[in-house]
């Protein structure tokens, strides 16, 4: 098969049984948070300052095929597109339903989106708190209240995300829950600055003081986290009281909000699955495995085989070495387009060139063969 | 029947085939405009002004089960309660998708919602324009937008509204768009305003100078109507361009985006049907049936023959006498009820009687018996 199921305790079975009838929505949940300006910490945007517009961008682009708020879809500094790439090519193909999310964004998209009340942009974690007092849990609830008004128990949501300096925040948000997170998480970047963000977990704990991983969630997520995953956390946790069910469409990100949702003693069995790429599970410099057993056994984790090693693209051909891999719900979407949809890795993978193509023929990205 | 349909040249089956097997999405759009201020217009709040928060409340309530701006549901200046609760009850029984979008509302909700780009309060017509020129096509092409991403061809979208002072602009639209509108919306009032209406018109009108129907339809948005009409007819077109199939849930306020639908040549053909309540069709001081007579023969009209003759609270009797009639999609949810889901108009009521009940037992209203 061209996507592979990693069922720890058997639930994707029960997870599968009625899906082809539901009705999917994918929704996006988009943040900043100022600990990506950290320099080294993020190859999300082409210098530290510009990942703070990368989510903005990157839903623009989504949406309307090219971006608003500034002219430039977003790039790594080495000038490799954005993984909205992937997502865009495979909504080419299947149009599905979708909404984008603004739980704290840097500068509002220029595209109709849901505002979150309270909706905050991340502090720099390293030297100041990430959210302000009670803002994780009244982001929570307002995000569970917007799970519990747009889902039933006839749908199947797919949650993607864009939030640079996201795999630093969900390092240090399963590290202070009380589960292993250090070295665990991913990065866009082949050489994962793991030591640099080990550090600014470090001078978060030195700032903090005293810290025990059995405080309050919430007041956990306002030190070492970010507006972002309590965000989704509220969201599934309200789509799963209304009997949907879920697909977490991120790498390692994702088990913060597993982290989050298990800390809450939220039921998951059968309900709620996360669907990456290969790229994410063969890193080896995370763990997504690892995060896997020790957060959620009984959450399914599923990653399409997809490669670009055939790729007439260099941009594209990177993610084989490691840069990029995952984001804005790339892996999850192409493993939507082929378990609902039906469609072959190689249709895929011909709309994702013919992206990429338009992409260079607009301007957006130079190739550099 | 517990409702009734319409259908003047044959449309309703072929938009009924597929019904059952479709997602039902409710949408709520809110918008104000400072028409509602002009004294004797609207009866959507206690007091002209407090017209402004109607649609805040409104959503909130539905949301949340009790307003959150302000600590008061919407009534009458008689303390009938806003229609909303109607949709309420419904939505306690049926528990459906539903989302909030802000097209221009005085004051944004505090809960989540959908923000539409150049969203703006509308303008006083007959003092001054409804929307800042170009306005009208950029709310228009963005509520589009969030059409075309949030549907698809197996949706059923049900469209409400809450905006005091809308079958004012509404009639104004109509009107200027070369339809017959004057004396033809209906009111919350039962002494529909309909001369203080037609003088709004006119200053309209004089505050023009020379006009004529074959004008930008966009243009002449900006002149006599709102942000509310114009953001649904976008919304409307997008998701047609997705094959959703569409209800508009409301009143003789319909007409107004059918009349902005007809003008842009929309083929509505068995695509959308307009749903609404027995009190509208059976107002003598408005001309629904003329409307859709005139405007859009091809959308099947319905409406759902609940009565209040026997409810046990005075406020709900007021329906009776010609007060509130329709809104927030009233008259549609109440429909999707009975079509979609099989329920009977008595269960419908009884959860009426039993939210009416609730809104007096938190204060919310009084029951003048």
């Amino acid at each position: 098969m061209s996507y592979e199921i990693i069922d720890l305790i058997n639930k994707w079975k029960i997870f599968a049984e009625d899906l082809d009838s539901r009705h999917v929505l994918f929704m996006f949940f988009i943040a900043s948070t100022k600990t990506s300006t950290i320099p080294g910490i993020s190859v999300a945007g082409p210098d530290p300052f510009s990942t703070l517009y990368t989510p903005t961008l990157d839903v623009e682009y989504l949406v309307l095929g090219k971006p608003r708020t500034i002219d430039m879809v977003p790039i790594t500094p080495e000038g490799i597109p954005t993984p909205a790439l992937i997502t865009k090519a495979v909504f080419n193909l299947i149009k599905p339903s979708y909404l984008i999310v603004d739980s704290g964004v840097f500068r509002e998209p220029k595209i109709p989106f849901i505002s979150i009340p309270h909706k905050t942009v991340g502090g720099r974690i390293d030297e100041e708190d990430a959210l302000p007092k009670d803002f994780a849990h009244k982001i929570f609830e307002e995000s569970r209240i917007l799970g519990r008004i747009l889902s039933n128990k006839k749908m199947f949501i797919i949650i993607g995300e864009s939030m640079p300096g996201g795999t630093t925040t969900a390092m240090s948000i399963i590290e202070s829950l009380g589960f292993k997170g250090l070295g665990r998480t991913s990065s866009s970047s082949p050489n994962n600055p793991v030591k640099l963000k080990i550090d600014v977990f470090k001078k978060a704990l030195a700032r903090q003081g005293s810290f025990s991983s059995d405080y309050d969630v919430f007041r956990l997520i306002e030190i070492f986290g970010d507006p972002l995953h309590i965000s989704i956390a509220g969201f599934v946790i309200g789509a799963l009281e209304r009997e949907s069910k879920i697909m977490l469409a991120g790498g390692t990100q994702m088990y913060a909000v597993l982290s989050i949702l298990k800390r809450l003693k939220t039921d998951l069995n059968g309900k709620i699955i996360v669907g990456t790429t290969r790229w994410i599970v063969e890193d080896i410099t995370s763990d997504i495995k690892g995060l896997a057993r020790e957060i959620s056994p009984e959450v399914p984790l599923l990653y399409t085989k997809i490669d670009f090693k055939d790729s007439p693209y260099e941009g594209l051909k990177y993610y084989e070495k490691g840069y990029v891999k995952e984001g804005v719900g790339a892996g999850g979407s192409i493993l939507t387009a082929q378990i609902i949809y039906g469609l072959s890795i190689d249709e895929i993978k011909k709309e994702i060139f013919r992206e990429y193509e338009r992409l260079i023929g607009s301007g957006y990205v130079k190739e550099n063969r």
